[in-house]
């Protein structure tokens, strides 16, 4: 089994759907990707920071599913990045109510010494400076490095971003922002302009209509589970992050045979996430639910058709 | 092989892309419907009405394919339907700039005698009382009666469209329209209310995001095939109706297992359909290019992951 280094946010968010509204509840991309990669029972840590504010029983549930918060920074007198945002009725977009950056203003990430020779690096969601800062304290080249990253670093850390991209092997973007970042409509055309900019690999995650993995010419794709009801849609990317690192650091195998079945794990695991508020429904989330969900992804998906 | 009775328009189309315009050109739900089927070698007769301005090359082209024209009625000093649409950029959305019935107006469907027989019928977007009036005339119940509708009859012909929708087996239609029809955003919630209308299967076409399959709880799903450039849409949505139903023709085994291959077929013969404008792409297609474009959903698709 690799080891696992996250980074990312720890956070707090309060998030309104069309079913309801909550308080403060745990969430950030870190909290998201350890929660779904715990599911492979790896060998995890986390790099983040929070403030005094944060409970210390979110730090303790992490802790107990064998992730490593030695690298999760707590700042004294500090405030925990905070963030608020409304779904619309398609639940597909999204109005941002606050942004409260906090201790994360500041954050300087410290990778503990024992994960310095992390096999598998995934970068969550933060400003491409930090998670550069990230890959510069590797001991040694790791053996994959996945990021995932955000229109808004586009916008507003476009230098640092595309020196980023450049140091990584996996690349984890929705649609709009494929196109944003390559200046290409088709995605097929996107993601070889996205290959240009470093990435062997360019996964295009489109929410309820799946994700794609492109290398080298081939492509494979894992439909979103088709669902009754999308209740929260709050931490899907990053929990189709974590699904995906999670598979690969299990099974050691960074092959692009073992990253379609990585992004078929992300898909389930993010299918999940959606069905409750937060991080609830992840933090219940059992092994057989796993299982019979795969079943179903096997069902939706395969077929058999004889190819003379 | 079943028989297959396919009815639809035959018609003129005049279509601006982003990659250029055309004349009038060959175009017509029913058009497309046959070329798609005619992959199958099935026997195949279109039930339409054109006007005398109708090239009988156009005609010869369709019967060159084992497709029974008989059915088409050739009005004397009639003209044929025209349709013109312009699409924007995304390729998603387009304008209507012109819908010329003339003798659409007066269609009364005659269905040639040695096709009242016919095992699966094939009704293309066209008014529901002129797809009832087909259904109608049928010496005995068909296997499957396969609908495909648009939201246009939802909102002028409403009553009538819920009628036919009860007589068939099969309904295919839009993302977009399967909401309009059912009052449901989410797809699955969609599946349920139609079938509660009458089709036991309820085919949910996403153009670019591929199609879902619904049936008793089951659900399959095929993607379309991520192409490097969309050149123009018009009749995708038909080409994969007649790749179901062709596919379904053939291997007269309508089971919900061979009518996932039939979807895979739908979208792999619409995948070639938007590489040119019109029939065009539809009209050189090869057997061999079908069949290494198989081999490309498989490799889209399938993965191996042992459930246990």
């Amino acid at each position: 089994m690799s080891k696992l280094l996250i980074v990312g946010t720890v956070a707090f968010d309060a998030i309104e759907t069309p079913f309801g509204k909550t308080d403060k509840i745990l969430g950030g991309a870190a909290t998201y990707i350890g929660l779904s990669a715990a599911n492979f029972n790896v060998d995890s840590a986390i790099v983040s920071v929070v403030g005094e504010d944060f409970p210390q029983e979110y730090l303790d549930m992490l802790a107990a599913r064998n992730i490593d918060i030695s690298g999760i920074e707590v700042v004294k007198g500090g405030k925990t990045f905070f963030w608020s945002g409304k779904y619309h009725n398609d639940m597909n977009s999204r109005d941002t109510l606050a942004t409260e950056l906090n201790v994360l203003a500041d954050f300087n990430p410290v990778v503990p010494e024992n994960y310095k020779d992390s096999e598998i690096v995934m970068l969550g969601n933060l400003h491409p400076g930090v998670q550069m800062s990230v890959i510069n304290q590797m001991a040694e080249k790791p053996k994959l490095i996945v990021l995932d990253t955000m229109n808004f670093w586009m916008d507003c850390a476009w230098d640092d971003l595309l020196a980023v991209i450049k140091k990584v092997d996996v690349i984890t973007i929705n649609d709009e922002e494929a196109r944003q970042l390559s200046g290409e409509y088709s995605l097929v055309k996107a993601a070889q302009k996205i290959h240009e900019m470093g990435p062997e690999y360019v996964v295009i995650k489109k929410g309820e209509h799946g994700a794609l993995i492109f290398n080298d010419g081939n492509i494979f794709f894992a439909p979103a589970l088709p669902l009754e009801e999308v209740f929260d849609p709050t931490g899907a990317g990053d929990t189709f992050a974590g699904g995906f690192s999670g598979y690969l650091a299990k099974h050691e195998n960074i092959s692009f045979e073992s990253m379609k079945n990585a992004i078929i794990y992300g898909s389930n695991l993010a299918s999940f996430c959606v069905e409750k508020f937060g991080t609830q429904r992840m933090e219940s989330l059992t092994n057989e639910e796993i299982t019979e969900r795969l079943k179903q992804f096997k069902q939706l998906t395969q077929f058999e058709i004889e190819v003379n």
